[in-house]
């Protein structure tokens, strides 16, 4: 029997071994915009490119996403600013205009794409939308990518963490219940 | 305009951008053990705690998952050796026995787990099968976790790629065909 058989088989801390990206989700159903904060992002298949995206049933984007069939994906710098994630991470599109002070486009799909400290994004058209109880996850194939800044390095959910001291919010997949550790 | 709009919308370095870890995904069916490289992994839900796995139809994993509905996953060490991803990342198990000469044991699901060169580790009961055509996504609730070498830093997949040098192989959701660089 190898030791490493005796291992605690329940370990929290198992999951932060996962590595992740953190991006703004963002779109658009009629004159309502909103985005959100997502570190659960992939791409699942080469051709045609096609990513998922998974988001809580709460969020007010879950909503723009299934009746717009669209969303926008912005993939965060390694160097951002507190601004961003605190506006489109803790808080609800639903009270705020979370556009109000951020550098956004319209894209060519009508929906909102965040440029602010952002270095590269992705307008995509959902073709399959999955329901996993507490969340959705969309299958959207990309209509067109972008990179805004090719020197810049992609933040990653472990620096956010461990450097940045940040916390997953309520409705991340990632959200560790402080009851529970 | 935002001198941003006028970047180049389409730019295959985005895809790039997306941060992912790089993970042994196995299975077994009756005597039947195989298992493959995937970077294509992340939580869906808290509670429960489920993961999302892609793996490409024509990998001989994707067959035993789907027949015995178990998974298991070992998170790759940042100083992996080059056997690890060679023996389960570039050969097909219907021609070699990959388990040969790795450390692994038999999990309580009766299923493989690698432990060599693997910091963590996670057993999974498949929950969900989503068909995204060339790519199967397992939807699966976490059975058991465990923490292997808790001082290890997680491979990630822009650490192969940059300072190990590796390419995505064909069957990855991530793969780039030359032909279209």
């Amino acid at each position: 029997m190898s030791p490493l058989e005796n291992k605690p088989l329940i370990d929290l801390e198992a999951l932060f071994k996962i590595s992740y990206g953190l991006y703004v989700v963002c779109s658009k159903n009629g004159e309502k915009l909103n985005g959100y904060i997502s570190n659960a992002v992939f791409q699942v298949t080469a051709e045609p490119p096609r990513l998922a995206v998974c988001c809580s049933k709460n969020n007010y984007t879950a909503e723009l996403i299934t009746e717009s069939g669209k969303l926008s994906i912005s993939v965060l710098n390694k160097d951002v600013k507190a601004g961003i994630i605190g506006a489109f991470g803790y808080k609800s599109g639903r009270d705020i205009d979370k556009f109000a002070n951020v550098e956004y486009i319209t894209g060519e799909t009508g929906i909102p794409v965040v440029l602010e400290d952002s270095i590269a994004s992705f307008e995509c058209s959902v073709s399959q939308i999955v329901d996993v109880d507490t969340h959705l996850l969309f299958i959207a194939e990309i209509i067109n990518r972008r990179i805004i800044d090719n020197a810049g390095e992609p933040l990653t959910y472990a620096y956010y963490r461990n450097v940045k001291k940040g916390k997953a919010p309520k409705n991340a997949p990632t959200y560790i219940n402080p009851d529970k550790q």
